[in-house]
């Protein structure tokens, strides 16, 4: 099972594969999409579209995950996250994926302990979870982590992925490559 | 010239095509995008992205034109406008289009002769500019609002499309079909 995690952001969305095979979780790639800041903003949506599409060529994976926003309590930065977050959504299903959504509370929680995990913190654990030489940048490194997520759910309940199932149970304790 | 307008909406994405030649502006075609609301949200926003690229295969406009946001106060709602507005934007581009953008109230003001008209103000006003036998859906006529704000614009200052470019001179008057 090959898991797609996204990060989408206006500035910068990033993306992370996994391999989850036999119970262990292994890195795939991971890299973050970032738009001209002069282009106009179609242009600009258009790079994310076409980055998402290129990513699930390149990758082929079974599932899509994307990150499930907060609301924000600024309705413009909301709007514009909106906008981002629209494309990377449709660009997913026009490919032909399944797309599940997590929350970055659950995200954090399952990967480094604490829903209230700084990016740091995200960046350690995903470095030392998938046996990485050097650290992912953090949008990256957020989208791993969702995929990372993702493949410890449909790990442990032996179910495949299920948007609805919360990761609770693996909170805290993560299992790198430990086979079942 | 042909004006692909659009008004952008999570349930209701609306588009309008009209064209200017010889100084007067005409009807092509126009309609509403409606998702399945039961479906996911990234099946919903793929809808969206396909019927837009439909729509601009089938018409082949020159230009597109999308509604500006007035940011609400509901940063929910910012959000869920902001995706759909995301995907219709990134589309367009993707299709090669120039995208430009007009704010709501110009749209208004241009058309129905106050920025603070009413829906129905602007179905009424739109349907006797085009000359239409029945009246468009609403989102729809807001879309075609677009587009005739867009094709005044162009046609008054002899300069083609500009999105910098304020209607405001023809605030409160509207020249349908009036040879130059």
């Amino acid at each position: 099972m090959r898991i797609l995690g996204i990060d989408p952001g206006s500035n910068a969305t990033g993306f992370g594969v996994v391999d989850r095979l036999s119970g262990s979780i292994t890195h795939v790639t991971h890299g973050v999409l970032r738009p001209s800041r002069s282009a106009p903003l179609s242009v600009r949506l258009a790079y994310i579209h076409a980055g998402i599409a290129r990513v699930v060529a390149q990758n082929a994976p079974d599932i899509a995950v994307v990150e499930r926003v907060f609301i924000a309590s600024n309705p413009r930065s909301a709007l514009v996250l909106g906008q981002a977050r629209g494309v990377v959504l449709a660009a997913l299903s026009v490919s032909g994926l399944e797309v599940a959504e997590l929350a970055a509370r659950e995200v954090k929680k399952a990967v480094a302990g604490t829903g209230a995990a700084s990016k740091t913190q995200v960046q350690a654990m995903v470095m030392r979870l998938l046996e990485l030489d050097t650290s992912p940048a953090s949008d990256a490194a957020d989208a791993l982590a969702v995929a990372i997520c993702q493949a410890q759910a449909g790990r442990l309940t032996g179910l495949g992925v299920s948007r609805r199932r919360r990761p609770r149970r693996v909170a805290g304790r993560v299992l790198p490559r430990s086979p079942q």
